[in-house]
């Protein structure tokens, strides 16, 4: 079992260990004064662990109840919002309980701003059981919701109480769920760790199993870094989003679905780094070296839009600041930067 | 004019005086970077004060848009919310724009909520222009918009980077919305300031006119007083709440239609104080005192809902904890302290 603490605006550990669902009513007690606990999950979660988690909280003299919605991005809405808000309601959920997030990311946002906003603010802790939300979602207190207009356009910041990273739900994960979490992994490689994108080269979505919790320590620890230099995302932050501002414009062309977010923003990655080659901002070399990593992760792939079908979502971004927006670049492994450039600039590269 | 500085986790300026508007511009250009507004505003309001607006923000060199929704209690909605949205996604506001909310307290609410959390947070500044908003919504960050299940249940702290409060308004105003916010200008007599009480009982609503602009700065104060001691409402901020919490149920009682917030807390005062008489906790007296002034200003009503039936919504109220309630008790004129009662206790009291 280890620990990476984040200081943040509030202070918090995230546990990360094998088993520790089981044990998770110990863990929670030295962080919140509640009492009760209601668990948010999705139903294939809820299928695989809600039983253990509640359980726990039980056997450790907790009371709980568990709000489950179907799974999918569908979900990540201001209906879902809703049905959660009359849940507490009705069940009467006072701002001294907590909210409990189990699951992968789209879990986490929803759970995270229901917390957030219910009565102003609850306690909040996350149970990530998707790689994608262990190496990233659940690290960094950044929740939000989708709105027709675009993934991610509503949202707050809500530091969690405590992250709970139990590594062995990687063993129970898909493997699109487990491709879909390398895409993050590969993108901290790329922006902030030689050593860590070395290490994913000389492995494979078929052997990851067994380097996995160093890879979630590696990574947690980097995100933790970022967070710290920049809770509220006015700068350092923003190198997390290598690949997302076309990666958000690919899943919006799919409409969020067919395609999972890490092939996107491995897409992204592949997309931005190309350009940035054609522009002198990095070497063609590392176009190569940036798809034999994502090869050996299943995350090479093809998309149907081409580049100059990808330029509208860009002016709803969220990095976007009035007539400019920031692009994250890569120079070499390990070492990313944010380029500024004129929304028409950026179109015209498109083009 | 005057200014009341804020020290919250961010330091704004309330600034008081007549004929703002006019210079609105000249007013926000130090507070925020932003060229770009989205002024928030309900439709009487629009018609009387939008233009005037606009024509400050344009001429400043700035450009705007404004979002007018219909007035009422009802447009505090996350249906008003999803429109926002909407509308600023359909209009590619960024991070570095502005919202401003012109209006009361229901416009505030909902820009506030808004700008709290598109795109996870733009500035916001309040230009209030009822009373009620003058005194008490527009200072201080807390936002929310009401549920089906009950009044201000989903909400966030939003502290603005300016409130503008041109005190001409209050001459627009009609006298209901004027008696509407001396309710909770009372109160801050209640709780805070025997010598505002004593200026108040000295005057009536015909004549209020006359010392608005010393009672708006005596207000303001107080509450930027509490604020500063208990931002994120964890103890002395609770103070505020006197005659809330069975305010809101009547509120409620009437579906937020028909009673206004002022005269509904109006009567949540008088019945909580003639409880604590009831059960020792002030003289008999307070009570005479209250309705006497509470007279003058026309808000000693009566309503229909016995106090039996006004449990129900304190279970959902944000001021309980667990199985305790916090009931705010004023012992005299100008002293108020939080009750720590059982659920249970407060409701045999109510029976």
């Amino acid at each position: 079992m280890r620990t990476v603490r984040v200081n943040a605006s509030t202070v918090y550990d995230v546990i990360i260990g094998h088993g520790l669902l089981d044990g998770a009513a110990e863990l929670i007690r030295p962080v919140t004064t509640a009492k009760r606990f209601v668990v948010i999950c999705d139903d294939n979660v809820a299928d695989i662990y809600l039983d253990k988690l509640e359980t726990s909280l039980r056997s450790g003299g907790y009371s709980c109840d568990s709000f489950v919605f179907p799974h999918g991005e569908a979900s990540k809405s201001s209906d879902t919002l809703t049905h959660i808000y009359s849940f507490l309601a009705s069940m009467h959920y006072t701002r001294t309980d907590a909210v409990i997030a189990l699951g992968g990311g789209v879990t986490g946002d929803m759970a995270g701003y229901a917390a957030g906003t219910y009565l102003r603010g609850m306690d909040f802790i996350q149970i990530p059981t998707s790689l994608l939300a262990q190496v990233d979602s659940s690290v960094g207190g950044k929740t939000a919701i989708d709105i027709p207009e675009g993934k991610n356009l509503v949202g707050l910041f809500k530091q969690p109480k405590l992250v709970i990273i139990d590594t062995d739900t990687i063993g129970t994960l898909p493997k699109d769920f487990l491709v879909d979490g390398m895409g993050e992994v590969v993108k901290y490689g790329m922006i902030k760790s030689a050593s860590l994108f070395d290490k994913l080269c000389g492995c494979d979505i078929d052997h990851i199993g067994t380097i996995i919790d160093d890879v979630i320590y590696e990574c947690v620890s980097i995100k933790r870094d970022v967070v710290e230099a920049d809770e509220f995302d006015r700068g350092e932050r923003a190198l997390l989003n290598f690949g997302h501002t076309l990666g958000h414009s690919i899943e919006q062309y799919y409409h969020y679905t067919g395609i999972s977010h890490g092939r996107a923003v491995a897409k992204g990655m592949e997309l931005i780094t190309a350009l940035a080659a054609e522009h002198g901002m990095c070497d063609d070399d590392l176009c190569t070296k940036l798809h034999e990593c994502l090869e050996k992760y299943d995350l090479a792939i093809e998309v149907e839009p081409a580049l100059s079908e990808l330029g509208e979502a860009v002016l709803n971004d969220k990095k976007r600041d009035g007539d400019t927006i920031g692009i994250v670049v890569c120079d070499k492994v390990g070492h990313a930067s944010v380029v500024k450039l004129t929304v028409d600039t950026f179109l015209s590269y498109l083009r």
